[in-house]
């Protein structure tokens, strides 16, 4: 009887934003794969760190770091491989993912190669957007607001039509289309409707109004937007509270 | 010195799918809040019912239910008025939210309501969405895709323009409009691109292809659509795994 693959949703960050249902599946797998950089550690793998046992053994999947992240189909032809083995064996394999398996992960090209021959199960996990309207402190969506998210490498006429269409908007894989996007909402006047959210739930979190952001932003970080809110981005941060640190 | 309010999502059901940080935080607060219907139990409180002890004052909120949820002003007013009493007199408060508190939630009524006075702290959860994609065995939203949630009540085009310019979406809040907007999807050509998600992660989870729902829709339910997939939504469900029920 072949094992369970498991995508492992681990959350956006912060150790404690893990559900009770990964740490289980984490805890109990004899295989844990993770996405990690071809230099430094893997930010899956850190969050999980702590409940990672010596008796596990853990399978990288090296992926190339460029400007922004892309499917390299050898590195995951050779994890599947890998992780296939395993599972045929009888083990589980439990493959960490941040934020949510299914919400723009990287998960998807194992899901793909792998889910047709074996028991597979998806661990949804806390949302990157969901964590940083948390620590925006504004609610992201309410009422009939439509919510969209939008990728960032998508053209200036894409993202404005999409934008004009929505109450509140996520711009995610900003990277290097940071300046591009800034000066874009600019042009829309929502400039002061926007924040920037670096690493939420992270001890390096910044959440600041898309104004005050000079240079150029990290791979993990957002862009939160409200349009048509009768008051700037600003308030939103004024009422971060004075809570416990993640 | 004033007690902390806390959003506390607690998932889309399954009570595995609570956070470490929500547990940690609902077992220590005096208080606890919740919506409640006007008969029967609270979904929020079933949800995080065996983590909760005789020592915790509750507060249930009781927000009438008709055909569909609507913020009612004076339930929300007296609710916040108990509840800053008990912050007032230094003891924490957690506010059960079913999924995220602040993706669609009730919980907003209370945060306008108290944010500006008491210390807040908001805890994301997983929500419907991400639980629907993951039981459905489908990814959300990858690469590039546009993801947009659509509440049901919005009127036929508001509904098709934001369709017809994303690739993924997920439409909320059925409700009553359960009839129109499958007829509307039947025009657009995109039945079978949807699945409807009902109760998902619970015991009930009922997870069909939109063409096989005869008749009316519970509350907690929502359709997941993908636009332009190759394959009919059937494939993914012909994926389910025989995995462990919730």
């Amino acid at each position: 009887m072949s094992g369970t693959l498991y995508g492992l949703g681990v959350g956006p960050g912060d150790p404690e934003l893990l559900t009770l249902k990964a740490l289980r599946i984490l805890q109990s797998a004899p295989v844990v794969a993770y996405p990690a950089p071809d230099h430094g550690t893997s930010f899956a793998r850190s969050i999980v760190a702590a409940h990672l046992g010596p008796h596990q053994e853990e399978i990288p999947i090296v992926v190339p770091m460029r400007v922004e992240r892309f499917p390299a189909a050898a590195v995951y032809d050779k994890a599947a491989s890998a992780i296939a083995g395993r599972l045929a064996a009888g083990h589980d394999v439990a493959v960490l993912c941040e934020g949510d398996p299914f919400f723009y992960g990287s998960f998807m090209y194992l899901f793909e190669r792998l889910a047709d021959r074996f028991p597979t199960e998806i661990v949804p996990g806390v949302t990157s957007v969901s964590a940083a309207s948390a620590r925006l402190q504004r609610p992201l969506a309410a009422r009939n607001d439509v919510l969209t998210v939008l990728p960032a490498p998508l053209d200036d006429d894409a993202l404005q039509a999409r934008i004009e269409a929505c109450e509140a908007f996520a711009i995610i894989k900003l990277g290097r289309h940071f300046a591009r996007v800034r000066a874009l909402l600019e042009r829309l006047g929502l400039a002061d409707q926007c924040a920037l959210c670096e690493r939420v739930t992270l001890d390096a979190e910044r959440i600041v109004p898309l104004a005050e952001i000079d240079g150029d932003v990290p791979y993990f970080s957002m862009i939160l937007g409200y349009r048509g809110a009768e008051a700037a981005i600003l308030r939103g941060l004024g009422a971060q509270p004075a809570a416990e640190s993640a």
